[in-house]
């Protein structure tokens, strides 16, 4: 049950703080192949893990285990796998790593979660903090050429960013989607749509959100635009445009798509099927909807003309693992008619 | 309740089919002042109606009464006006005039409906007779000017395209938005935008669907476009892309929109507000979506350069009455911000 009637949506952000360091000093120290990293390409937050461990090149020290789509109330599944079971972890549900942290463990069953494989614990499902200590943490781990996605000098900025795209943005469409009266839906609808007219703004003279590279901002902000048209604009009633009537985050959205680390982990498969399958307090059939049509992602967007240097000193990733092609196509190459 | 899971949707198409007639066959005769027409704006199947009375001007002849855009399992209702009561029919829900005809009446209480106002008895809600009688039938109360909006020449091309716009349109888009299956929908789907694709083939050189001049095709069509992108996208999900995206027929419902009888009819609010508000099954929460921007159904269309003759040897109809102005005023100009 996501929508509680009469209320606001509030999301449960209390995670498992637990991380994952260099020194260890939470008794979890950064070691190739003792983690797997758990998500599923529908999720968002899951989906910033995703892009950040192959740009930087993780694949060999963190493995990746990837849930199906839709889950039940209790737990993402390991459905796509051989027997339901995950090769490594040996479980059908990530629930399991999360009990075998802690037996009575009371709150969501989310992915990312990153498990220590060896006792099969979640160490953390603290998706924000995640990120930035594979960006920060891992550092020995990451393949040569690997870019800084966080960079020192800039990190006021990007937490500054992060910020505002996290509340009107990432969460949200979420406050759109699961409003429980329409005075909560507008005042959602009003801060989301203010926030993507201000980081069209931003991103008109500037190709990437923060500094001349990509970075840890523009993954936040990616993996929330990706799905806009597929879910966010009908399911969770974002409709004031479509996406792709938004041209400068359309630009920018497509720019990132055709960067190597971004489009190739994208799931438009998966992605609906999630939300429209899983949500059924909002979608009660739980019937997908085919559209939109999702080509243009490949065509061009024009972007280069504003400079920046995707990978700064660094280097795009090699092609995708085939252990990590998603297993759908990625289906901007899916259609099935023209757009028009 | 719309959707019966695991089935597809079928309309129940069983009306009261008595026809009000020049020679009063059935009993009921054309007679001036004598019958009230009623519908909802959120209508497509009344707005047929409303816009049918306007073109032909028969304001004077046939007045109307307005029922509110939500309602309740048993009847649409008076609720816009003062005290909630019809101020000719003297009733707070049409059900009482389907009563009044049968006090068993069996079947779905619908608009557009005629009742007899000395009877207080429901003649017709057979909507698909209904506007090609007031065409016919009704012709000595038209207003000197009226066009011909079902000339005797071109009745068998109309009437086949008609039965393709219903079958895949008109009725199609509720076929994709009641599916109780999956693949009920996908079905659906195929079939209604194969036939938005014949239609803006078929409209790309000509300006109306069937011969020169606007006819009963066009309002047929008119009255599931103009609904397209603010109801029928997200809610019955039929997103293979925007109405707005697909050039041709978005052309050709704008050029309607801004023909005198088409546009001044729609309310974009209402519409929502019924589909959203109503349909509870589909969406649960009754939260109406903010979007999407329509302002755009008034920039130039370009079809001008098709020649056609929108009303024929007959003339465009005046003002709209002060009695029949859409009262949210049609939404058109009511954006809350910009389209980019």
């Amino acid at each position: 049950m996501y929508v509680t009637p009469g209320t606001d949506y509030d999301r449960d952000t209390r995670y498992i703080t637990t991380r994952i360091t260099a020194d260890g000093r939470d008794g979890w120290p950064v070691a190739p192949g003792r983690y797997r990293l758990v998500v599923s390409r529908a999720c968002p937050w899951a989906s910033r893990a995703v892009i950040v461990r192959r740009l930087l090149g993780l694949e060999d020290a963190l493995s990746m285990g990837v849930c199906g789509p839709t889950h039940d109330e209790r737990s993402w599944t390991f459905d796509l796998d051989p027997g339901g079971v995950d090769p490594v972890l040996g479980i059908p549900r990530i629930r399991d790593a999360y009990l075998a942290r802690d037996p009575e463990y009371p709150r969501g069953i989310t992915v990312p979660a990153i498990v220590d494989v060896p006792s099969g614990m979640v160490v953390t499902n603290d998706y924000g903090q995640m990120t930035l200590d594979l960006e920060t943490e891992w550092t020995a781990l990451h393949r040569p050429g690997a870019p800084d996605l966080y960079p020192p000098a800039l990190r006021d900025e990007i937490d500054e960013v992060d910020a505002r795209v996290y509340r009107d943005v990432n969460n949200g469409v979420y406050r759109c989607g699961f409003a429980g009266t329409q005075q909560s839906y507008d005042r959602a609808y009003d801060r989301l749509f203010a926030g993507l007219d201000w980081l069209s703004e931003r991103l008109t003279d500037r190709r990437y959100l923060v500094g001349e590279t990509i970075t840890e901002a523009d993954v936040r902000l990616f993996t929330t635009l990706v799905r806009f048209d597929a879910v966010y604009h009908g399911h969770f009633r974002c409709n004031r445009s479509k996406f792709t009537e938004m041209p400068v985050l359309w630009a920018y959205a497509r720019d990132l798509f055709q960067t190597p680390g971004f489009g190739d982990t994208v799931d438009f498969v998966h992605i609906k099927q999630h939300y429209y399958g899983v949500h059924r307090d909002i979608n009660p059939s739980g019937v997908v909807p085919r559209g939109p049509l999702v080509g243009g992602w490949l065509t061009a967007h024009g972007r280069e003309a504003l400079g920046g240097r995707p990978f700064g000193d660094g280097t795009p990733p090699g092609p995708v693992r085939d252990d990590d092609r998603v297993a759908t196509g990625h289906g901007a190459d899916a259609d099935d008619g023209p757009a028009a």
